[in-house]
């Protein structure tokens, strides 16, 4: 394992932890829980045979399961790790079978909807600790999975008040363990966080794909073609998983249309400066979005190789 | 050189060439011109006496100067490769002093209001062959120019009509030598290309960091830490050059605000759609924009690597 993500512990953090849902997230969490060491038995659970089938060919476990019941019986761990849209069945299912002690999490990217989903099926000395980490890429499945994913990126944790602290500071270690630095916060501020930084940049990044489809007077081949300009950049968050996305913005409602509003705000007020020829506006807010991207470099979020880095990528550079 | 731009040209192209705006644009030309042994003299032109002295340090050309009108004397080839808003100026200085036979061209992501600013100024027997390499980074200057830039990029001519066609022979022979791969249309045809594929994606991309920047209920610091969600994605482009940018917006206004109505309309239905939990819709169009990105990667225009390989640069993958 790689020096980065630290020592490995003296001792599994957990007896017995359970995964729920097996695809990006959730198999990079089964690898890096099994690379550092952090529970001495490790279950992945998916309602997909063919996704079990394939995480006990990946050996991402040491026992895979469809059954969700069973497998949470003695879990001092379980991390929901589906889709938002499903989190409330499977803590339905799982309720019942959960030991008291149990720590429960998740990582769904939107945390007020998961805590009214998820709440009313845990039995009282079950803790309930919901958490984002915000890392992922374009890919989905068990294959798209990585132990590295978490490494410096940022996980939030949102516990409900008066959360039990050991729950809290284990669940702290599992993620730092994991490479992520951690933070807190309330879920409403959370989801208003995200819809700004990450669930409106979607949804403007599949719209433009969207529009940019629909054109008769420019084919979508010119379209691919040309992409260089700019839209690439935009077709790789357009091309990530619709389901995933489809219940983040369906349970991020409230907080999406606000940040969605201001959005619009701002740009009828750019098309006006664009309308109007005022040159003097439009640089000046293209000098200020330039300084952000230096912070994000600096915050070590971000990388500084020009164009991502891509052309080192696909296209190695030479000597010149 | 790396082989893969091809093998030297077995003889010059050009006597003279002459690159005016020594910024990313023009030094990768000068790099690739060179590498490539394109023109049997190079020399480039800036206003800036800063950028002339790099140029000159950097070994960019076999002549630096700041008199453009000196440097077109006796040129067969001058590319014009400063902002868009510039470029009448330019031409203006130059005009009188070009000889009959010369070919002139630019690199502009604009193209009708180019032909209009330059073509009044150069003489009878020149030759006027408008261009664009799309191709760039969020970097600018001297320093940030690199003789693959252009490789399997796309470069747009629009020739007027009637242009010489030896003319615009040489000017695609000097774009194939240089990496690229050539395309012809007419200037309206494409300023509304890049509408879509570049000016419209850089403009929703300035507006979100924009909007980010200015909220209260989330701080700067927020944003910034959280970016791995998809922010980041847009900080790049909106991390490009502010002058080359007011001027494209200020000199290809029509188009851009006839397809940012489109994608108006487009995120107006898409923000019903959530209003309303159509999760149908939504699914339906994340679905259709994921197609749209493995076109571009099997093109050749696109990285297939998660996360644009950004993992592979910041921070190498290991064995898991």
């Amino acid at each position: 394992m790689p020096d980065r993500l630290g020592p490995k512990l003296d001792a599994p953090l957990f007896d017995k932890a359970v995964i729920v849902g097996v695809g990006l997230i959730g198999s990079s969490l089964l690898r890096v829980a099994r690379s550092q060491g952090l529970a001495r038995e490790l279950v992945a659970v998916d309602r997909s045979g063919d996704v079990c089938a394939r995480a006990s060919e990946l050996g991402l476990a040491d026992r895979v399961t469809d059954d969700a019941a069973l497998a949470a019986q003695n879990a001092d761990l379980v991390i929901l790790c589906t889709p938002v849209g499903a989190i409330g069945d499977v803590a339905a299912q799982i309720g019942p079978h959960l030991s008291a002690g149990c720590i429960v999490s998740d990582v769904g990217s939107v945390k007020s909807a998961v805590v009214t989903a998820v709440e009313p099926h845990l039995p009282p000395g079950v803790f309930f600790v919901p958490a984002h980490p915000v890392a992922g890429t374009e890919y989905s499945g068990p294959d798209a999975g990585f132990a590295t994913l978490f490494h410096q990126r940022w996980c939030i944790l949102t516990p409900p008040e008066g959360a039990d602290a050991g729950a809290v500071e284990k669940l702290t270690a599992f993620w730092a363990a994991a490479g992520s630095k951690v933070e807190i916060m309330t879920p409403a501020h959370h989801d208003l966080v995200l819809a700004i930084t990450s669930h409106v940049p979607h949804l403007i990044a599949f719209n433009i794909v969207g529009t940019a489809a629909d054109l008769e007077e420019v084919t979508q081949s010119e379209v691919i073609k040309f992409s260089a300009g700019g839209f690439r950049d935009f077709t790789r968050i357009a091309a990530s998983d619709p389901t995933m996305w489809r219940d983040i913005f369906l349970h991020n409602r409230e907080a999406v249309l606000e940040m969605l509003g201001r959005f619009n705000e701002d740009l009828a007020a750019l098309q006006r400066m664009i309308r109007w020829g005022d040159g003097q506006g439009l640089h000046d807010l293209f000098t200020r979005t330039r300084a952000i991207r230096r912070s994000i470099i600096e915050q070590g979020q971000e990388t500084a190789a020009a164009d991502f880095g891509r052309r080192t990528v696909a296209d190695p550079p030479a000597d010149q």
